[in-house]
């Protein structure tokens, strides 16, 4: 079973793609999209879809989780962030996937143990638990982490 | 020239049609597409990308504009609309149309000549400018108003 996680944003989307087979988790790929800053919005929007369903086309997942985002103190920022991920979600949906949500919190407490985890654990722990992973950044990490946390979902409603 | 204007909303969009010749306008449709509030947030924003697809196959404008949606206090409703907002502009922008975006401000002005217009005064002036015209909705009014107010800046670029 192939699993895509996405932290998205406007600037910079992560994705990361693992794969599970029976109760092993192995690394697929992970990148990151980012959007052309001085594009007009509707642009960076059909450009962060096409980048998205490349991925999508190219990895073929059976399944999709998305990060619940930060939801900033700034009301044009969370805006800004919603068009995104409305995007991210979209892309995913679109090409018959569910889409899960989990909150940040979630993420840190499946890979770390423990929801007030820093993002260096949990990219230490991303190492572990996909050996010889190379994060393409941050966002890239995050992303990995949703999917993660979705194929340990998945397998325990089984 | 066909102009689509959109009100964007999770709930709720509206959206309108207007046909500019020379200085004349007319009303060509207008509608609201609402999503099924039961359904999971990608499955809402899958419906509504359909059927603003839906209404820019079957009336293939020349150009579209969003209304820039009012900034909420709550920023759990600001991340929703601007999924939304996101999802709008990317069936858009995907069919090879420019998005202009005009905030709410702006269109009242550019209808009824003052920003502080009352949503009634609006609609009173949509029956003048587009005799004959059925709304089928608030929201649906407002997206008319976006289009008759892009309709009208395209002209003075000229």
């Amino acid at each position: 079973m192939i699993i895509l996680g996405i932290d998205p944003g406007l600037t910079c989307t992560g994705w990361g793609v693992v794969a599970k087979s029976g109760s092993r988790l192995s690394h697929v790929a992970n990148g990151q999209i980012r959007t052309n800053a001085k594009a007009a919005m509707a642009e960076r929007l059909v450009e962060l879809d096409a980048a998205l369903t490349d991925v999508i086309l190219h990895h073929r997942p059976d399944a999709g989780a998305v990060e619940e985002v930060f939801v900033n103190v700034n009301p044009q920022s969370t805006l800004k962030l919603g068009q995104a991920r409305g995007v991210a979600m979209l892309s995913v949906a679109r090409a018959g996937l569910q889409v899960a949500e989990y909150s940040t919190k979630l993420v840190k407490k499946a890979i770390v143990g423990t929801g007030g985890a820093e993002k260096a654990q949990v990219q230490a722990m991303l190492k572990v638990l996909l050996p010889g992973v190379k994060l393409a950044g941050e966002d890239a990490a995050d992303a990995l982490a949703v999917a993660i946390t979705h194929a340990n979902m998945l397998g325990s409603h089984r």
